[in-house]
């Protein structure tokens, strides 16, 4: 790539976004000057980036005509406010918090729907999906050529670090308390999560839905161009750090060919397959890892058109992070 | 209840052993002699009951003719090599080990099939099925009324002690030591366990599942008398001491009328139904209660024919030895 620009990030200072400036350093992103931008609250604070240090400043007095792309890794409310200047200024953007609706803001996985950006006009107003979303549509978009998909159940078992510092300070917190036999306090989370399983994200709504199961289910019908597509997801808070575990069940057309969905999986871009007799795991494998992983794969006990997996994703990076500067690298080589 | 018999309660020691032990103290269970048996290695340990302590027999030499009713609360092999000579002997029996085929020994849930013993003959042989079935079982068993099932996909999150004291104690050093930043040693789980989620419970067939997985699929078509149900199932080994957590959607004839689904649940016995913006937990609700908690009651985002749960139980209660106990009492209640 011999084009380069001045980028901002917004949020850098969170967990998603310190991952994001460092992924943008690993990966030699073509970019010329940095801005890292935060709210009031935590700017002041210095980041490294290609042996200097960089200062967060506030975003709330940021001139977006500066940049020609900016990565908004914050929270929703921070994009609702500052995306229309950002626009307004003839920035592109990428955005991280889901805000915008799909209609303004297109969710894009490079591995499953990069085509949709020539579509799209500058400047670009993208959305990195959801991490279990991302992770999904990297594993499932592959297999579209071969399967009808009919509906896909998925239970996401979400690592406490999609819920930022706080949950995983909160997590290592409850674990030494009852590991030294003291009564628990619960600070962040409202109940035990060490040892424990959490049926629920965040508050769910009259229908019984979090927002994090509504984005799954919208942004992957979305990503994969099936909005007929049923999707039965629940999203549960694990007592794991980093790393996000997904079990799914797909219901197709038509019986499984499992030989070719094996071959599909292992020539996917962005997916590793584990097999033989093993199966990956978040920590061990996905965690600090580019690609996604996938396993169990195995066809229905009682139904040949079933299709059951195993995902295991780095919810900081591929789910988040890393699909991010991807769409960066996507939007610099070829559109802007 | 004015029978009582002597009862023999084969591998004692176990978690689930010595649970169901308890439980038949608690319970007043209608026994005059208990007897106390386990393998040669286990066996001359002692155990509480009804303030005396009970010595640990082997098996092995143990005269089945002596008791009407025998648990096996130890390995498959254990009820293969002695099932067959307590049956010899007349002695009915509970296996809780899912060693004996189902047309030998039927799957029974009081809450869900009680009435299958009506049409078996003494010496009875039963099996408690696996802790997922279960309380899977429950909660479906008063659901079926109102609703045709066709598939049930199920998550079930097994907690570590569904491996015994060798579970729940490499989970508790594995903790530690990560906590202290020592390098994991891999010792009973061959993998790290603490702060991440295992896709498979034990090892897999050639067609990717595992013993407890197809013990699910199956117990639960036979305890719901619905052998053309279609049943998704995955069993992952959580970072949880005890009680098992289920990830579980339904899919049904017709579209689900939430309010009676509620309404059957509310008043189901064994089920206790958890709403009202919270939801119930494995530790915190349901570990030591002897009822089945199920919340996060939903129809389907995408199809009103689909229904979400979600269920905590715990898994050497319900799941195990308090099932196991009320089989007894029904038993020796209206048949032995």
């Amino acid at each position: 790539m011999s084009k380069s620009f001045d980028i901002a990030v917004i949020g850098a200072t969170g967990t998603v976004g310190a991952t994001l400036v460092q992924l943008l350093e690993e990966r030699d992103f073509p970019l010329a000057n940095l801005h890292l931008l935060a709210s009031s609250e935590s700017a002041g604070q210095s980041l490294p980036f290609r042996g200097k240090n960089v200062r967060v400043r506030t975003v709330e007095e940021f001139d977006f005509s500066q940049v020609r792309l900016a990565f908004f890794a914050a929270s929703e409310q921070v994009t609702r406010v500052h995306a229309p200047r950002a626009q307004a200024a003839g920035c592109s953007l990428i955005d991280l918090s889901g805000a915008l609706p799909v209609s303004q803001a297109p969710r894009v996985v490079p591995e499953a729907n990069a085509q949709i950006l020539k579509t799209l006009q500058a400047p670009y107003q993208l959305t990195s999906p959801s991490a279990s979303a991302a992770a999904l549509a990297v594993v499932l978009a592959p297999l579209q050529a071969l399967l009808t998909l009919r509906r896909v159940g998925v239970t996401a078992c979400l690592a406490v670090s999609s819920q930022g510092r706080e949950g995983v300070a909160d997590l290592a917190r409850q674990t030494t308390e009852l590991l030294n036999m003291r009564p628990l306090e619960t600070r962040f989370f409202d109940r035990q999560i060490a040892f424990n399983l959490l049926a629920q994200v965040g508050q769910a709504d009259e229908s019984g839905y979090t927002v994090v199961e509504r984005r799954l289910s919208t942004e992957l019908k979305q990503v994969l161009a099936l909005p007929e597509l049923k999707v039965a997801a629940t999203c549960v808070q694990a007592p794991v750090f980093f790393g996000d575990s997904l079990s799914v069940s797909l219901e197709c057309a038509a019986e499984v060919d499992l030989a070719a969905v094996r071959a599909a999986l292992e020539g996917a871009p962005g997916v590793e397959l584990v097999e033989a007799d093993d199966y990956p795991t978040a920590v061990g494998d996905a965690v600090g890892q580019d690609v996604v992983y996938v396993g169990r794969v195995r066809a229905g006990l009682d139904d040949a058109a079933e299709l059951n997996l195993w995902i295991a994703s780095d919810n900081v990076r591929k789910g988040a992070a890393l699909n991010a500067a991807q769409l960066g690298e996507l939007l610099i080589k070829h559109y802007l």
